[in-house]
This record gives structure tokens, sequence and C-alpha cells, in this order.
């Protein structure tokens, strides 16, 4: 059993805050994260998969594979997007790092059991100071 | 003479784009950072400043000053902004991190003679492979 | 379950030495880190905590709340301090980075609780070098 | 139980190919990793070992006693080589990173032991974007 | 005037040695980078490109296209290559970080200028405690 | 003309203080880095020399022997040390990161002279948020 790692990068727009609330309350709870006008980040997402090595090639999966996924599924619904308008896999759900990062989980755990390895972790940097890791369950 | 560095750092989010064009106009000339739903950074700003040690101190300036500075007349009007529609001193200019670099040259410009030392060097990062510097001139 | 990690800095001094030892002998186990005369570290603090996501916020824990406690309970008692001479939670321990993330780890557990959270991992850098990680147990 | 993580780094030359391929095999499954002129990295390892606190030192191992083992076993080996072509412990085996952080373990496990600790993680960056972990099963 | 910089990044194997010199004299000038089979590194490559701001764009010159040359004249020719056996504008030249650099400066200094800028500086790291830079003269 | 920069790193205490000052004085002017029993950072130095490149080795210098004259004049006297107590080079002097820098130009500018190089700057990170850079004059 070996773990590989692949990092990606996206850079996007988004904002905290709930429909429900009045720009007061998002402000109190949410903080300057919950500006109308939205902010952003350069976020940074490591992939990790799980498996067995392929003896013939000495890989778990191609890493050029692993990263076409991670593009496919992932970096082109999100980079240069706003997060809490455009991510179809976003929708209906409160734009923060903790609940990307399961919607990111669960856009690339069946593309990467079709590669022949399992999707073990997914670590999503907000900023250099904080991150959020998601196990699948 | 010496030269000191401060690194501080915000998160905000932006769109280049021009009025006049249309939006395929836009996406011709700027591309995906044209999105008008925006998009966004986590900036790294280092700004360094020249001069003569204070000989009672051993400071070219004290770093907080420095720091409060740099806070006060930049990161607090652009933290968790949107750089086009929040920025008092990006107003009119194009949010291109060439013109954000200037325009933070201009801000710091004469606080930083305030504090008995000359603005040196705006380096602005937009990501990790991307960044501008300007001089003052 | 998510885990959501946080990062906080310190600068402080240390000397790692018996008291009853000789100079000698603690140069012998310690190396140049027995200095009589201190040395010291940029401590880089990474704090894990773990717990259900609030469906009302989308959060863990609010990152703000996270870092005022570290803060609180950890940094204003390490940053620019001498560790064995001014640290309350360490009198009495070898000053070692092993025996400071423990010590960190016990600041920390009841105020993470308090939170809504759990605390999960104390890793801790002495340099880009080394570091030490603590699952308290 | 304590974990604390030593980071050495080498610089190697290697190739991804099977001898009984033909070169356009080799293209066609290890990409342009497979050039029979060799390209490089410069790798980053990270050994992580775990066990009990030394009551005596403070320390789970001296680190200078587990700088060394992990020179003498691996780097030593490995730094400014071929790992194709010169590495006694990947001989017969496809020089990938998965491989190669097996490998390593090997080296270490039983140099480990004898200082008092258990190996716990390899962690072996080909580059900043690329990582693999081995956990030993 | 206005300073801009992008960072690409390739791997590739090289060789410090002398063909008149024999191995025993390799060994003694250029240490272990003389290794006759290879090594190699992970280079990290900044171009610096100077200017007057576009007023249509707000930028000196388009990442994009700057990127796009940086690729087409220095990376594709280096990146998973041999320096000294595969890259043309190093034949005949020491594979030293040094002669990289300037040659590296001579592929891009003319379609640097076809963009409407200079070029600046060539900064080459060949390890993160080693790097060149060159500024054409 | 080219420029070849070696990083080295050390650790060290320090205090920033005037012994015509009281206590309090101390406080006021240098704040918490005034605590008088010390603090301490992990100091990366990267020192920059210029020259024209030897035609015989490809090199500006051999980077070993800059590491070495590094080491010698300067790491070996710092690390581990107390700057204000037991640096030599650093007698009468206020321990600021500015005053370090220039003191370490001072050991340098000869013995790289004696390299065949010149030395162009001495750049000194204090913490990832700030560094001093002198160019000798």
């Amino acid at each position: 059993m070996i773990h590989i790692t692949r990092r990606e990068r996206f850079n996007a727009a988004h904002r905290l805050f709930r429909e429900d609330y009045t720009d007061e309350q998002n402000l109190d709870v949410f903080g300057k994260c919950s500006n109308p006008n939205w902010h952003g980040h350069n976020y940074h997402l490591f992939v990790t998969v799980k498996g067995d090595i392929n003896k013939d090639t000495g890989f778990l999966v191609n890493l050029k594979d692993l990263s076409r996924i991670i593009n496919d599924y992932v970096i082109e619904h999100v980079d240069h997007k706003n997060i809490n308008l455009e991510v179809e896999f976003m929708k209906g759900k409160l734009a923060s790092t903790e609940n990307l990062a399961i919607a990111i989980w669960n856009q690339l755990e069946e593309p990467v059991s079709e590669l022949g390895a399992q999707l073990h972790k997914i670590k999503l940097f907000e900023s250099e100071n904080n991150f959020v890791e998601y196990y699948g369950e």
C-alpha cells in the first residue's frame, strides 16, 4: 500500500454568508469574509490516493492521469470562477473551505477509483495559515 | 545605506476588463481573468524601504511602525475587498497587478518618508508564479 | 468528520540541558544546543482540530476563535520568551521540541473542546528540517 | 508516543523505462520520463520515526543520530548519483518515486530501531507538485 | 517603468566536467557534480522583464504570452532532458548554472523584445540553497 | 558579469536593548524584543557575490569554497550562540538585524575577494516577514 499526492492550484472568488441572514447578521457570524462584493484566494489543493503499485510500471497511478482527472473534475469548474455563483457542485452550500473540500472529494472519488486507486485525502489550503483535510467520512 | 523589507498579505477579488469592451472583447484580451463574476487571490506584498541606521536604536525604522503604516494605508483598504469596486485608490484604473503595485507605492511613499526612511520597492505577488516590482519611476 | 488546521508562529530562546549534569556532560549529550548562553528559533506551530461541520455556518470552528485560543493559551506565553526560564507550562521540563509539543497539547485540549471541536494534532517545526507531531497519547 | 521528522535532500538522475520495452513503448507508457539520456530531480526526503520520549534527555531520538543514519544508509548512496545505474538498493527495480520510497524504508527500518525508535513514514517529494508516502505495509 | 516576473520550472540531468580532463581531474575540480553517470535537478527559472505599462490593458506584457515564449524558447528544450547531450543552445559549453543562465538570456532576449518589453534578469535556482542571476552584461 | 548566491542558516539568541536605558525605556523603544531573558530566531542568510565566469570551470566561484568561507567566517561564530554575549564581531553593537547584516558583510568582504569574486549583497531574514539587505555602502 502506497500513498501518492498531486498538487494543483486554482484562484477563485467567494463569500461566506447565508441568504436568510441580514448583512449585519452575516457580518456578525462571518466577519469580513461576508463582504457582499466578494473576496478571493489562491487555493492549493493536494489530492492523495492510495493503493498497490502496478508491477509493470512501478506506479500506483500515472500522475498525468491523476492530474488530468483533477483538472477535468475540479480545476476547470473552479479556477477563475466565483464559487458561490458559478460552481455547479457547490450549489446550495455555504462556500466554506470545509464544504469545498468535501465537494471536491465527491467529484473525485469515482474517477480516481476508475484509475485503479482509492481516494484517501483532500487537503485544501485557503492561505498559508489555514487548511482543511477530509478523508471521506 | 541599508534596505529593510516587511511582508504583509491580503486576500481580494478582482476582474480584468474594460467597460468600453464587450464581454467577448474582454475575454479575448484578458482571458479567464475577465470573468464578470470575479475571481481572487492571496496577494503577498513586500515593501522595501532604505536609509541610514539610527545609531541610538540600530534600526533603519521600527518594523512595528512600518507594519502599522502598511496596514493603515494599504491592507485595510484591500483585504477581503473587491479591488474593482471598493478600493478608493484604484478607482478608474484597470485592476492589474502592475497598476495595483504602483497605487500601493503612491499610498506609502509619503508615510514612509515621515518615518525617516525612503520607499525603495513595492514587490507584489499575485501567485507563486507571477510578481510585479515597482521602484517609483 | 473534517480536520482543520491553523498555523501560528513564535520566536523564543531555549537551551537543552540538565541541572544535574556538568557543562561537559550537557555538551556531550545535547551538543551545541546546550550552550549556557542560550540560542533560539522561529517556531512554526500547526494546530489541527477535528469534528463535524456546523450546518448553519459551514464551519467546523470559526478560525478566528481557534486563532484567539492558540494565542491566549500558547503564543502569549512563549513568543519572545525564554522557554526554560519564563514559560509556566514548561517549568521542570527539558525544553525539547518533543516536550514543548506535548505541553502545548495540554494547554489547548480543553479550550478547543469548549469551541465544540476535538484537538487532533500538534505539529511543531523547530526549523525547516525538524518537526515533531503529537496526537495526545 | 511522539513522532519526529527529519528532512534531508539529494539530487539524482533517473529514467523510467523497462528494458523489455522498445523506446516507443517506453515513451508511450512513461512519457518524457523515459528519455534515454536521463533527467533528474532535487528529491526532498522526510523521515518520520515514533516512540516514547527518553525522560533523561527529553528526546525521542537525538536528531544528530537520525540525520547520520539517513545520510549513511540513504543519502550517500543516492546523492549526485544515477538511480538506475548506481544505487545498489534500487537494482532490478523501476526507478519510480514509489519504488524509491519503499527501498528507502527498507534501508532505514533496522537502523532506526537500533536507535530505540520505530520507523513510521517515508515521505519523498519528487517536485513541489508530487510526493509519495509509505508506511511500511 | 515596471518589472514583471514569471516563474517556470524544469527537471534535467547534467554533469560538470571537461572532456580534456581525466575523471580524476574532473573529480578534483567539480567534485561529485562530475559523476560520469549524471545527476539532476528541479530547476526554478524566474524571468524578469521591464518596460512601460500598456494603458489599454494595464499590462506590461500579457503573462500568457511571456509564459508561452519561455516555454517555446527554453522549457521545451531543457525539460526532462540531459543538458550536456541534448540542449542545442548549451552545445560546447560547460553545463554550469552560470552558463545555463546566460544561454537562457540569449534565447529569450529577442522574443521578449518582440513582445514590447525588455529582458531584465534571468534568475535560476539549482536548489533551495544556490541560485544565479544574470542581467545581460 | 554574473551573480551567484549561497544560502546558509543559523539559529541564535539575541536581545535588543541599550545598557544605558532602564528596562522600562528598553521596553518602550524595543518592545518585546528587549526581553532581558532573550529570545531567538532561525536566521536565513543569502550571500551574493559577483564577477566574471572562469572559462576553465564555467564557475564564478566554486560554491563549496563559498560555503566554506561563509561557515568559517560567519556561521561558526553565530550558530547556536547568543549574539549579544558571544559574537566577537558584534561586540559593542546593538544586536539588530541591520547591524548583524553589516557585520557579516565586513566578515566576508575580504575572504570573498580572495576567492576571485566581489561581495555584492548580504540578505538576512529574521523571519518570513522581515529581512534586511546590505550592499556595502
